[in-house]
């Protein structure tokens, strides 16, 4: 069985990837001759039979100027992008009705920073949601494809209408992208030796201002119309806001609806809803502490979810805390202390 | 030589704890008599002399209470304070004109989302900047001994006036906070099925939304006019953006000038400008692999600066990526490819 995939980007490539290890023989596309190549080189040659599934993993304006050849060529493959605006892409298809039936639009909710073949992994997806998007005309055959196949992606298949998908990325990825950047642009009023004070609140909020506008561009343009009125709230609240900002007791009820709002979101950084514990630990700068206190990690077979060093610019000063189940973080926390590392209380 | 501290939370605590170890005896004060036990009892016993410093580590809006008490008691000690806003505790200095000598205003650029003298840490100041704010009756001699004392806390000093650092943390700290709250108040409007589908950006960008409202309505409150100007900047910013919301190619300049913004920040999650390389590594999910590969790390004597962990919801996938210097992140890519570790390519 053989996957054709349109595009060698990082998406492209980590579907490749995980794709070849599920078996499957891989043929790589891309306008990009280098990124098309080293992207196959990743995968192997590829089989001569026709693929079963087509992969459209390119910027969804460039989808009309590929789709014909790809259906022309393999008229009894199925189909699917990997866009980030549902509704848009829909309309290519919508244009082409013979081809209705054997296509199912999609986005994977997962990427990176950094793009490009080499940014690549095999388990990007795993356990993320990925959105299917089946229009009326969709074949339930192809659905069943196209979601069998994201299931050995590793990701978490979730079912919903084109728009119902753009109304949500606008509000959870399109919006704090334009906040952020907002918040972003506003630094470049200031020195840097001023900037050079900036904690890390400044830093979590403005990271994604850092990425890439060609790519945000298109996407911010095709779901402008689930955007706007999304900024206009934004606006109605800002000026809110303003118009009371002599009021003490209203900016506390502003602040108050940010954390309403915030806690809303499930995992570690939402409201804590996994219940990890947090046990702080100090340990010396230099090398070789990690790995002592990994190895009492697993001589007392606790496991780590997740970990957060704290240092200061230009040194490691050694004050890590590791996330655990409460069960492990109270048995690595005697552990530790009864063998003299300098724990802190379990948070 | 003792050192007096009024307000037994995060801060005061964490002073004291540093302070202690320097060989400071540590008195401890607080309203909250549960607080000052505790953090009293973490520092043992204050000798009975008088204190070299009284530090105010309490809301500015309590400055007042308890600055004439404190003088009178111990007119011949140097007086500093650590609130977020520093014009205003210094209005309360001015209208005692005997102490302004004596005092030297002061604030710690450090903290931590959890409060409470059980969150202190004697590193809290490691390598952090510390802005001292001595007015123009500050003596020398005051001056002097409040910049020894938080060089010693392992603080990183440094002069400016109280307008000029209001104004800084007005930009760097106080509109952040408030913009991660209008974008996290946004979210009240959504299903919290919905919500499960957003990513990391998302959660960065909101992570200050959870903040204390209580301690935040003083801070906003106390510095408004230097934030306000802000506020109305960023709301001609995004008038202007929804103004041209139907122009990609504005759009685009949006977006990239908010990573010029962005890129301004020092630091390895600002403009990367710290020029760490990230190594990425695949490793399995079982207890025992952290520990393995930092024994490799100390093998070879490389640095681990800094390191994340990707990790799907409820699972560790086992995708570790270590920021090292570019000469360490070449040699451990060498050694542990070398070995049959599944290393990524250098970024």
């Amino acid at each position: 069985m053989k996957i054709r995939i349109i595009g060698s980007g990082l998406i492209g490539t980590s579907i490749g990837l995980k794709a070849r290890l599920n078996g499957f023989s891989i043929e790589m596309v891309d306008v990009d001759e280098r990124n098309a190549r080293l992207a196959q080189d990743l995968m192997g040659s590829p089989g001569s039979e026709a693929p079963s599934i087509v992969i459209f993993s390119l910027p969804t304006s460039q989808l009309s100027l590929v789709i014909n050849r790809e259906f022309a060529l393999y008229p009894n493959s199925i189909f699917m992008d990997v866009g980030s605006v549902k509704t848009k892409s829909q309309l290519t298809i919508d244009a082409i009705p013979s081809l209705a039936p054997q296509f199912c639009g999609s986005h994977p909710m997962a990427g990176r920073e950094s793009g490009g073949p080499e940014a690549a992994r095999g388990d990007l997806f795993e356990g993320r949601p990925w959105i299917l998007c089946p229009s009326d005309e969709t074949a339930e055959e192809t659905y069943r494809g196209i979601r069998d196949f994201v299931l050995g992606l590793g990701a978490d298949p979730i079912r919903m209408s084109a728009h119902d998908h753009d109304r949500t990325v606008a509000s959870i990825s399109h919006l704090p992208q334009l906040v952020s950047s907002l918040l972003a642009r506003q630094l470049q009023r200031m020195s840097p030796e001023r900037l050079a004070l900036a904690g890390q609140g400044l830093r979590d909020t403005t990271r994604i201002a850092h990425s890439d506008p060609h790519l945000w561009r298109e996407i911010i343009s095709m779901n402008r119309e689930e955007i706007l009125p999304l900024l206009h709230l934004v606006q109605a609240d800002l000026a809110e806001l303003i118009g009371k900002f002599d009021d003490p007791s209203k900016i506390e009820d502003f602040i108050r609806s940010g954390n309403d709002g915030a806690s809303l979101i499930p995992g570690k950084h939402g409201g804590r809803s996994r219940d990890y514990s947090y046990l702080p630990i100090v340990i010396e700068d230099k090398p070789g502490q990690l790995a002592a206190l990994f190895d009492e990690c697993a001589k007392v077979e606790v496991n780590v979810e997740d970990l957060t060093i704290e240092h200061s610019p230009g040194q490691f000063t050694g004050l890590i805390s590791l996330a655990l189940s409460a069960e492990d973080g109270e048995k690595l926390s005697r552990h530790l202390s009864a063998i003299g590392w300098k724990v802190h209380s379990l948070r």
